[in-house]
């Protein structure tokens, strides 16, 4: 990993100063992201990995705390995959120990609110069905960064301070949750959400219900829910949620339940605190309640992830991004004039389908200078990414395209 | 990667049977392919992974060699990408150092046969276009074992006894080689094939003709030839040919030039050995020559990946995983009676392209006893999975459903 991770960094992430050199073009050129976003990243990316991710490219990742790794924006590639080495960390509570992988097909999970409720067996969930979909799994508070970037006075916004890397776009084989609940004989009685509660082990001395990692999410998502097993083709790995991860496609991170042991179809919400008054939308300093929206279906998003430096004046392609949440991504725009006028990009790459991310590109000729480089993307429904996303307390479901923007000198 | 892999072994690779046990099952059932199959696969699989590929799996993995290391069946997922962890290898000569990745960018690929024929950097050809593609990798002898069973008397067919492992899906982002051709002048003369060369160190004391990686595909293949850096998200690793590969989408393994320091578009075939005689389709214990039909487009394909054993009677899901090489894969048909009656399997996840494999799955009711299970695809062509494979002297281009079928013990 080690060496690999080298490798990339020389190679790969800081690509462009290397071949100006190689190429013996002139000075090399550098990017940032506006002023103060520089300031944060930094100091965390010298924290080592944990342990629990000690497998992970290091040189791809930026730790801002045991239960918070983000991706580096340069890392972030253009074949539509995020490989496990490098794709982004965020748990509420710690891991359970990997002991739970010792046998992955024995891991149990209680199905509730079914008319014949019963405990099934992941080897047992195979033989009732098989699905495979692309989604892009996403921390509700990725893009926070650019919501603390704008407060003002006494404001405050606590947690991470995501830029773009709190995502990545991965593919999952299970079974259709509707698949499991025909097979237990419906619903039983009024079912209003989909509950899952996941596996991890809670702490002492604190209220289960104050920490307890449970979220509900609307029935009507029992068409695409599923219980995964596989991630890009391998069993799924302890730090993403394995044995058994319950995917609610087009839905933040927090909604997908890692180690999940129980999936209840039920009439109410939970009233777990991480449901009942976290991941809601509210004013800054307010307090969440459940009436409030919850953080749940994903807006429509892009970013740029090349070029970052080493850019010269010339023929640039600008490479990136881009997603609708629940609906596929229907167009994306870029600009090289921080927004002043747009051009169409081009996708590139097979569709993994409307839960997923495609990979854009724009070839364009930058002259030597200045530039901010924006991305704009337009979802099946309408929905355009707007230039600011309105503020909210807890800093969830960024999507405006001046944050991320880019600005770049080419040399 | 040790921890990772035990728990593949015994959670995924050996699923079934762990569950059997852990959820109080009768006796585990155990699955085989048909008997002479057992034999040559247990002993490489001992045999440690060489240095170069240290970083791979070696749970999934059955290391005939060092340059043959073919993936487990029971390996092979359902959400269609292979990961780099267990995706086979096969090499023809040993991998140059990997001190050529310490600057990836840098990287440096001669241009030929073109109207302005020039030596770029990797920099520079990722100034030039961006195209992602997911193909199938798959060596030309995937599946030789099943002819090497059938041979008689004194004939023989020698090279590795791969059975279904030696192939993966993956997906690549690179620059097209067409823009790359057209922003050099276009071709120089009367362009009838693409010849790619590989960076390998060749051995001392051997004539560089008789060991040089140089193949040539027909021009036609120019609309979709990669020049690629990146594989499933990450710079492509040493063992699978990074700094940079030539990806023919549809062709087998050895033509896609790993480390790949010359392209050029030529009026007449490589006469190097591994294109004049080498991957040639001729009968068994005939020499190979350049009137012989080369070992270019991969036909239609398909194998079942479980169940493998643990089968129990009831409710199975039989999954697996079909394409066409140079055409989609239109359908996949299932018999569980081992050829008698078939029924039509449906595909499950995203499509990923014609190039690319798609998993399949088939719910079957199954007895216990013996069952024998096959799979048998169809192209969008037509073009339908043979019986039988006509059995040649390379062992190339296997594609009959006979061989890789299933007998499998039911409990």
């Amino acid at each position: 990993m080690g060496d690999k991770g080298v490798i990339d960094r020389r190679g790969f992430l800081a690509g462009g100063t290397g071949l100006a050199v190689a190429a013996g073009f002139g000075s090399a050129a550098s990017a940032q992201e506006p002023a103060p976003a520089q300031a944060p990243a930094a100091p965390p990316a010298a924290k080592p990995l944990p342990a629990y991710v000690a497998w992970k490219d290091p040189e791809t990742l930026i730790v801002h705390s045991n239960q918070t790794i983000e991706t580096k924006r340069g890392a972030i590639g253009t074949s539509l995959v995020t490989d496990e080495d490098r794709l982004y960390i965020r748990n509420n509570v710690n891991p359970p120990p990997d002991s739970i992988l010792a046998d992955r097909d024995g891991w149990r999970v209680e199905i509730a609110g079914v008319r014949e409720p019963r405990t099934l067996t992941v080897a047992e969930l195979k033989g009732l069905g098989l699905a495979t979909v692309a989604t892009v799994l996403q921390c509700s508070g990725n893009g926070r960064k650019y919501f603390q970037d704008k407060l003002t006075g006494g404001q405050k916004i606590s947690g991470t301070p995501w830029t773009v890397g709190a995502a990545g776009c991965v593919i999952w084989s299970g079974v259709p949750l509707k698949a499991v609940v025909e097979a237990l004989g419906g619903a039983d009685g009024r079912a209003r959400f989909i509950t899952g509660t996941g596996g991890e082990e809670l702490p002492a001395g604190l209220k289960p219900k104050d920490v307890i990692v449970e979220r509900s999410v609307p029935i009507a998502n029992l068409d695409t829910v599923i219980l995964a097993w596989e991630m890009n083709g391998k069993p799924i790995s302890l730090a993403h949620g394995g044995p058994l991860r319950m995917i609610v496609p087009g839905y933040s991170g927090v909604n997908n339940i890692k180690y999940v042991k129980t999936v209840a179809l039920t009439e109410q919400e939970t009233d777990a605190k991480i449901q009942a008054s976290s991941y809601r939308m509210h004013g800054v300093g307010e307090k969440g309640s459940p009436s409030q929206p919850s953080v749940w279906e994903q807006p429509v998003r892009s970013w740029i992830t090349a070029p970052l430096e080493g850019a010269k004046a010339g023929r640039n392609q600008i490479v990136g991004v881009a997603f609708g949440g629940m609906n596929a991504v229907s167009r994306v725009e870029v600009s090289v004039d921080g927004g002043a006028t747009w051009r169409e990009a081009a996708f590139v790459g097979p569709d993994l389908g409307r839960f997923a991310w495609r990979a854009f590109v724009l070839p364009v000729d930058l002259p030597a200078g200045r530039h901010v480089l924006a991305s704009r993307a337009t979802d099946a429904k309408g929905n355009v990414q707007p230039e600011e996303s309105e503020i909210n307390g807890g800093g969830y479901s960024h999507n405006g395209w001046r944050g991320p923007a880019l600005t770049v000198e080419v040399a």
